[in-house]
């Protein structure tokens, strides 16, 4: 991103009708978009989200309040359009699109908004090794990137990302203690639903995962610490955030699976930061402390703990509003308004 | 808001296809709306946001650091569409009033969005003795009473506040300080862009429109101060908010003026709490302290300032999220997946 292109966009911000800067973050995600789409009149429609699914050998350890099969119930219910994330994507005009990139079981029934590009039937077990083979990895990585590269090909302006993986805030605390020198003990939470004693256990999951994956955490190497202890829902999201800043692309990520997915991406790449805005503070209770290791800011405070994209989404819904006061709003001179200093 | 409605939403929300409580905010607005509208299928459309408008004769003491022509220059900003408040109308499908409750010179031309309802071309100096009357605040108020009506006649679900009227955090800060005991230094803040010592200025007027105004600040009696420290939208804003509770209708909230009328409202009828939105946490800093002092919790940090009812319109846009939500995604045994405990 041109550092130049920051003073042009507030140049045009400060002469619109209102106070210098009234319109706070709204005027922030404006200009970061001007800055991201090299200047011109920003814009963010087509707008698409991406749900990415994949299962997680490590839900052998009780892990998760819900059983693994829910990962393939709820792509089901993606497609039939009954789950959170239809409903937030058709209220602000987002095209949704599924991707089974490592669902346990076989292929799903064709679906106009289905990609199926499994990499495996779900992951082995981090508790008890790599939860991925760097190739696996990759292939996930490369994945992402395909799905970006796709967007940006059909004009899509504006990426979401958004997945489904029963156990997955299990791989994602595991990433974040790694990248971060964090502790499970204060990053493990909850999920969908786990008891403060199952936290616990949960805790302990990830501490053995850790200390069976030392080679790769103690390498410090982002691409091996993915793949011993990601998903291939995170590894293709991971994917996806490069490939859009690759594409000049803003990316909307959403809460603590899809953080720990540009974690890893920032870590490869620390300019993936540029293209990214953090949709929500999620409730999951190490979201905070996390994006607080990656100097990130959420933009809502809404208490979401679902993932799916669910907070992209809402926030793809502010982020129109931003970018049509920065088109729509009439200049000082244009309205006959004494400019306010 | 009769409280038996409350469990019926929740057991609706935990029947859908999310771990329980896991859209956050989203369920409590989307439980709220279910609630108000007294049970069955909330709705949030047609949503109306009334942007009211009033000048402020303590603009002759410097609080502001914009000159009193810009609320008319603003109110027909509004008339041809320029606004941030028209901008956010459009994106989230709001409809928008405005209403000339007393701003200073005549009538304006006739437009299809404009109510002329002047109780009188701007407020006396609240520095040197009470703002309005009796008789004139009782008009305004009367007039928001009018306003909300109009729209339950016209089917509107959900009514947002919104104001113009340069001047109009002094008088605002004022009632805050009457309401509930609070200082003028410390609640005191730039408004559209003062410097530090003409904040100080400022702190010291509102000390001497508390002086002036004793006897009614004394009086504990809320109309008495709303009349003697308000203004006339902000007195147009506390009726409507009370015409809408009285019409089972909820009210968007929007920032630091509107929750003074809110304020006013509350204390002349704490049950028009049930049926209010706040909106957003206003970056004028007195704002946080005020809520504080009603317990009331904001929707949106986004760092406005600008009022017109701008973080309304945001706020709405989130609230449609939530009653689709609410209204569209499918129960565990629709969708056929596994209940998530």
């Amino acid at each position: 991103v041109d550092p130049a292109l920051e003073p042009l966009a507030r140049h045009h911000l400060d002469n619109l009708t209102k106070p210098r800067g009234s319109l706070g973050v709204l005027e922030n995600l404006a200009a970061k978009v001007f800055c991201i789409q090299g200047g011109g009149t920003p814009v963010v429609d087509p707008a698409r989200i991406y749900t990415v699914a994949g299962d997680h050998g490590v839900t052998a350890e009780g892990v998760s309040a819900s059983p693994q099969e829910v990962t393939r119930q709820m792509v089901l219910n993606f497609l039939n359009g009954g789950a959170g994330i239809n409903v937030l994507t058709r209220t602000y005009g987002i095209d949704l699109r599924v991707v089974d990139a490592g669902c346990a079981g076989g292929t799903f029934p064709e679906h106009p908004q289905l990609i199926q590009r499994k990499v495996a039937p779900g992951t082995a077990n981090l508790a008890v090794g790599p939860a991925m083979s760097e190739e696996q990895c990759l292939s996930a990585l490369l994945l992402g990137l395909d799905l970006a590269d796709a967007a940006h090909a059909e004009g899509v302006r504006v990426i979401g990302t958004g997945e489904m993986g029963i156990g997955n805030t299990t791989p994602s605390t595991a990433m974040y203690c790694a990248y971060f020198g964090l502790e499970p003990e204060e990053l493990a939470g909850p999920g969908t639903g786990l008891s403060p004693q199952a936290v616990e256990r949960k805790a302990a999951v990830i501490r053995r995962a850790l200390s069976v994956n030392a080679a790769a955490v103690d390498s410090g190497d982002p691409l091996r610490i993915l793949a011993a202890l990601g998903g291939y829902e995170i590894a293709t999201l991971a994917g996806l955030i490069l490939g859009a800043a690759k594409n000049r692309c803003l990316v909307v990520v959403d809460g603590f699976i899809s953080t720990a997915a540009y974690a890893a991406a920032w870590k490869m790449c620390p300019a993936a930061e540029d293209y990214c805005v953090f949709s929500h503070a999620s409730a999951e209770p190490g979201h905070g402390r996390a994006m607080q290791a990656m100097g990130a800011t959420p933009l809502l405070h809404l208490g979401l703990r679902l993932g799916e994209g669910t907070g992209a989404a809402v926030a793809m819904g502010v982020l129109r509003g931003a970018v049509n006061i920065y088109n729509e709003m009439a200049s000082f001179e244009q309205a006959g308004v004494s400019v306010v200093h």
